[in-house]
């Protein structure tokens, strides 16, 4: 901090609340990448010599490496990891060091190299995502006549696929990939040049400072250039719906682990067990899994409020625009690479699934079909059935145990092909609707989703 | 309801609680447009006669009429604006009526209701936001070599065009808008087919669907279908940013309406008096704006929070999902056109804007410039310039207002062209990098943005 | 609005978007009330005439009355409720009328009807919250040894007293209706007297007021009195406890009515059917319950980024701090009446739940603790069940069901009493440590519990 | 982890995902102090002997010295602190060391760790709460007849004491403070012996333990008790409240030190420089506060999010309930600590607030009250003082620099008393109401805060 005007001190505490060293620390790369880029521009400019600018990239060549091994003479007394290596540079190769920050500031530099960081780690969840995309198409195309009790308020409603299930949440990351993508744009777009917020007097060239570092755009206005935090709050909204997704599946892990459904056993390496009751195998991944979505949202509120209200341009609350996105970083990283390992080993039970799909009235939609396929109008045909149901219930029976007497007793219209209209599995073979559970329709969508994770590695 | 199976009436209570016909009914119109399409489908498809899809299609024309002209018989026993539209058209075309529910379920028809709604809704938001671009613009286009301070820190730091603070603003909506655009991508698909969870027996053609009402794409899974929000969560994240973004601008008018800044006057029309102080003229809508964006966090807050651990498919808590995307519409609308109408009316008070920049020491980054350029290291006129603001402020005065003696004393480098240096509108005017706030840079800038304007109009 | 310096009129939109009188009007009530203690004050201050106080009090009783039977001329070019009643009353008084806002200012009196609002519909709270403890106190007693799984992770873990489970929640409650009562403390203190934000300088008698109101204090300071919005921060957070306790509880109803579980049955009443499948009976009132938590958490989110960073003191703002409180209270109100009924009628399945427990391996601990109890050590008691219950699972049976012999292939020391040991009931019997789950701790904290509801009645 | 009943090790992320013990670490020490008071209780009631307990107690005490020294051997390979704990007090005393965990389990030792820590921390923020509202107590001190502008929507409206308005902001911690302190009765309750979730066979005394801990309380039911967390909510809603009164107080710091306002200086160790501007002096600490304010929002949205729907008894979700109380306390004592230094320090500019008192016509109420005084209806002199200001305004005058024959064209009544009730002291002089501006008053509000203080400072 330059303090010519200054008569003071900086306050003990005031260091310790505002030093950033150790959040900033991780930035050393993105720090180093964005001022190489930048003196090669400024050689280029011809606003320094093309020697000067070649020294400071290998100066900084050298800074990275004793990084990389750890050699690298951190000081705390420099508030953070731009001072850091300004100051290594200068040690390194005197005054030309002083010479990096020409047509810069502290305000367009902080915010290019954060938003390096953001996108070098939402492209890491865009891998991560297709993974977990897979694990789930690997297991969807092992389980595609597996049927098992499709559920609307928790309560049995159909039987489906269970492949059809599991592609349902790779619909779900589908979109949240094309939302990263999407985001990506906006990341991409380096602030460099705006200067403290004015720009700079210096022949400067933005965009090629942003080629330099691979992005696709640099900045249209120098004031927005450095106060928008946009490119953190977009990936913090994609992380908090991938988190809402993540979290909804592992409830249903949470649940088909439970033994009165016991529709999967919890592969060993994915389960614990308790300091005090032998018997216990509980699904703690799944749980964390499902708590630490929570954390996204909370990431996402705080920089909502935070940027709320601030005038512009940069004011010192932004540098609080970090440690939200390393929070929902760790959650949604870990998160994708847990659950992509839990996936790949998961055990279905088929036959409990089964169990489960014949006592609990599944076919009671297609009596009324059936019905109606008499003939019977179709509120007449879905009362009949609510009886028959009644019925059966308090006999402990499912309605395909029922005796053809029986339920020709409700309608008399009832014949003997109705035991083929119950049989579970063509219940869920019959319904081949575009985007339905029918075998047919889930291949074909299988195959579409195969598609999309091929093209989608390539961009990867 | 069908209740076929139940022994007991619906609590009072539970109806009140559960009862959705005061939201839904502003879906009316969706749910029409929505079952035509179905009904034209149906028709297509075989599934029943060109006749009764005719029917049914005139029927639902002359119930969309009684709602326009209010001689529609709603009933509050009947649950919801689709229970009242199926009835009526039943009472109107007799057994006929009850066919449009063939292939359908509740489920997929207020999923495409809704996202019928979400969509016109965010179409609309899309035309207001350039509206807003499109005011702030016009102003600045006046106001291209209106000088103010431009704050970091909300202190002074550096002399800009308003017209380039205002394009900074622009430069937020572009991204809004852009944001706007992909999430309409996602929002347009057609849930209706997908039926309860599972699809249906009959060879319904969703992409028929989704063409007649418009959208780009229909469904790929029954089970999301039914129970995926993202198309609410997206636009309420949109929202979310769209306000934020506004809550700056209107923190800075009533910082700027203020009268020791004093840089504007609100128009009358938009400012309101006090019922006990005659002097006040308060920025009202400013602040009702800066406040609303707090009602869009928590929407959104409890649109994530609501989805969290749903397992799959459809589970009642969605019935929750309208409230916050009405109390954002409301927000979002409200603050865009006000806004608008605010900032075309907005009378910007120049000189007392120059007189800030005279008296901030906004120059100070200059006259260290100017000592660099004089051979000086960066670093030593940095410290010099602080000594220099130290004396000028000691004394009242501004730097440029000091005699060229006193500037001398700093450094004897100083000369008589140092005064030019000083002169905030060639500060201004010097920075004409890519971005920058130079006047040159600052018309390239506008011409973009115009082009975008107009462009985008092309869309609305 | 009083525009005496103002030329233009206030824009169409403006006053759109700043109209309350929808929100303000449910607030008519407060105002009369706050009014009336504010003319008696000012007549026994000598502030005006006693009977200039009695005709300004009567007058307000009119306007009561006429607001009750719907005969108030409402007009809403008249901004909000609070100008509506001053405007009637200078009708029906004449110039009397305008002394009734001596003294104070829209500022405190807003604040003031507002804290009366909010401190009645607490009130309200309260005794809701008393009566769903009461409703579930009652199910504890008719099912104190009704045994069902504890589960924890949602897996069995140990039996436990089905009351237990429901106390459980009651004390929840009772934590809850603790935070309410001291939240009341400091909502009910009257900001009358503070006017704009400077306090007045009549010889007002602010306690007076408060006296008046039914109040426990006024205000220290007034610009405190006019800004501050705990008093709304603090019952939206109780009510965010409030839901999230009720969500825990309904996340449990609609896990017990799945038929995996089976362990309750939905009255009909509280339960919804399908239009497409018969079978369903689905538990909407738990489900809405459940998600309409969500609407608190982001009313309390809403209220805390409004508040942030604001200067004192009052701001327009401000306004928006009805729409979170009244969003809140309609969800506590509805979700408590409801729930109260529904459990009033909620019928349990002791046979279900007794299935679930001796199919879960609940007895493992008991087991273990066996073990111990012959001298085998702790670690080496729990290895040795965790094989007896892969064993017991492998062969689809309960420890219960294993034969002795078995049993003794995993330890010798095993002999005839396990089978007493690994009893269920037992099992739940000897937990008798305080606040335990044996059946005489349990018959205690339900005593504690009757008695806590008896002496809360008398505050209600 | 015991894992007697699994087949394979654990999956190596899963180790990563659910490693607490870079969280628990801090917790070492409320671990040692739980347990010293569970083993103490277990020798008193003889579940243990009484020179077993006493080895224990000794054998944590040397734990707790190896910690405090650095010499304690970590593993982490032992999931958390609580096992590391144990195992070492193995390997010192033998296999009485195993005997510590009987009649408890992790659940309940969890909370019981948190709930010290959680006190603990609250303790302290109630410490420095009122460190902070002696500051503000100190500085009112020396400013009581100090004038600044009130301003109600960020606009000029009367002029108050500074003591006045910085005593308001004392009121707000004063409430803080009773929030903490009420919290604390129910965090200040322990749930040791509630074990896995449903009590303990053995004759533990968990009051014994509350009191040994210094705790008011032990659980009523030992599901909630290991269940609930409310503990953590509620200090992290009392902390949100805090954050926002400080975020408040910030944003006046950053305005008032804006040079348009400039009515204070920032104390050179508390304001920081810029790395380009020489002149700039930044408010950055005030700026931090205001931006960390809205961590505590994330923090409290994680916490309820996470809880919500989580089914009874312990879930491991809750494992995620101490990241968000950290996250809060950080903020919360960083920003009273530091903003009690910077009150301290910081010196106001009473010119500059009077030069704004003078400018902005706050003295218009006054001349209103002075026409009525007069004999003129209110509403006339609000109208008739409208227009003065007005024509002051036009002139670039205050209205106490107006003739007496200028003031008299707006009405005749107007005589050379005038300017004695345009007198800004005197307007504030005059509003003595309880609670008001007045200097008498705010001498009663001073005197009763400084009782307050020396009372708090008693319970600490």
């Amino acid at each position: 901090m330059l303090r010519g005007r200054f008569s003071q001190d900086t306050h003990q505490l005031v260091q310790e609340f505002t030093d950033s060293l150790d959040n900033d620390r991780v930035f050393a790369e993105q720090d180093i990448q964005g001022s190489q880029a930048h003196a090669r521009m400024l050689g280029r400019q011809g606003i320094i010599t093309q020697q000067e600018a070649e020294q400071l990239v290998s100066g900084l060549e050298r800074i990275r490496e004793e990084i990389q091994k750890g050699s690298f003479p951190w000081r705390s007394d420099l508030e953070d990891v731009h001072l850091n290596i300004e100051h290594r540079l200068t040690e390194l190769l005197g005054s030309v060091g002083e010479k990096l920050h020409t047509g810069r500031s502290r305000n367009d530099q902080v915010a290019l190299d954060l938003r390096l960081y953001v996108s070098q780690r939402v492209e890491e969840w865009q891998a991560l995502l297709l993974q977990l995309a897979r694990a789930l198409t690997d297991q969807a195309e092992q389980h595609l006549e597996t049927i098992l009790p499709g559920y609307t308020h928790l309560q049995p409603a159909q039987p489906v696929s269970l492949a059809h299930h599991l592609l349902a949440y790779v619909q779900m990351l589908r979109r949240d990939a094309e939302r990263l993508r999407q985001a990506q744009e906006r990341i991409r777009v380096s602030p460099l040049g705006a200067a403290a917020l004015a720009g700079t007097t210096y022949p400067v060239d933005p965009e090629e400072i942003a080629r330099e570092v691979g992005f696709g755009n640099s900045f249209a206005n120098s004031m927005d250039a450095v106060s928008d935090r946009d490119f953190v709050l977009e990936p913090l909204f994609c992380a908090a719906t991938i988190t809402t997704h993540l979290s909804r599946l592992c409830e249903e892990i949470i649940l088909w682990a439970n033994p009165s459904m016991g529709f999967l056993g919890l592969p060993d390496a994915f389960a614990t067990g308790s300091s005090i009751m032998p018997q216990k195998k509980n699904p703690d991944i799944a749980e964390l899994i499902r708590g630490k979505a929570a954390g996204t949202f909370g990431a996402l509120q705080t920089m909502l409020s935070l940027i709320k209200g601030l005038p512009l341009a940069y004011n010192r609350d932004l540098q609080e625009d970090k440690k939200p996105f390393y929070q929902a970083d760790v959650i949604v990283s870990g998160s994708l690479s847990l659950l992509t390992a839990m996936i790949a080993e998961m055990e279905f039970n088929p036959e409990k699934m089964l169990r489960a799909v014949n006592s609990g009235h599944l076919n009671a939609t297609e009596l009324a079909d059936y019905l109606v396929s008499k003939d019977i109008p179709f509120r007449t045909a879905h009362q009949v059935t609510g009886k028959a149901v009644a019925y059966a219930e308090s006999q402990g029976r499912g309605l395909q145990e029922l005796k053809l007497s029986e339920l020709q007793e409700f309608s008399p219209q009832v014949e003997e092909d109705v035991f083929r209209a119950l049989d579970p599995y063509q219940a869920v073979a019959r319904r081949n609707s575009p985007g339905g559970t029918g075998f047919k329709a889930v291949s074909d969508q299988l195959a579409a989703v195969k598609a999309w994770l091929e093209s989608a590695s390539g961009d990867g």
